[in-house]
């Protein structure tokens, strides 16, 4: 079973309240070290068998068309996954 | 600036709804080629600077404690991002 990872971050021009929810939240448990914070989405897609060069580019399209928003979001990686056990 | 990266994903035993409602969407729109759909997040950690070992382990520990539920996810990932930009 090959896997793939797409990941998906609000573009930078965009208010992200999620990720202003997490910097307000950081100094108060006491890390103070951090200037900013942006939060996105990580999805991971399963395929029988190998990745292959096709299955890359269907999730390629699947993270413009479905998997993003591209009003307000970027696609920032796609890539396969390296498994460890078999 | 640099940024560090934490992702989350729920724990491989835990119900995913957001997973599973992406899996049904994908063939409803054309993609037949993918098995199954796992949704998590993605946390992008700004701090002022180069990204030390000081940030790295810092980032550990609001992943641990503020950024996943360890209960229910797990921390798969946090790393510096490489930047082309000055």
């Amino acid at each position: 079973m090959g896997r793939i990872v797409v990941e998906v971050m609000p573009k930078p021009e965009i208010l992200d309240p999620q990720g202003k929810a997490v910097a307000g939240a950081l100094p108060r448990l006491g890390f103070a070290t951090f200037t900013g914070v942006r939060q996105g989405k990580r999805f991971e897609l399963e395929v029988d068998g190998a990745v292959t060069a096709e299955h890359l580019d269907a999730a390629r399209e699947a993270a413009r068309t479905l998997l993003s928003n591209p009003v307000i979001e970027d696609v920032v990686r796609v890539a396969t996954i390296e498994e460890v056990d078999a």
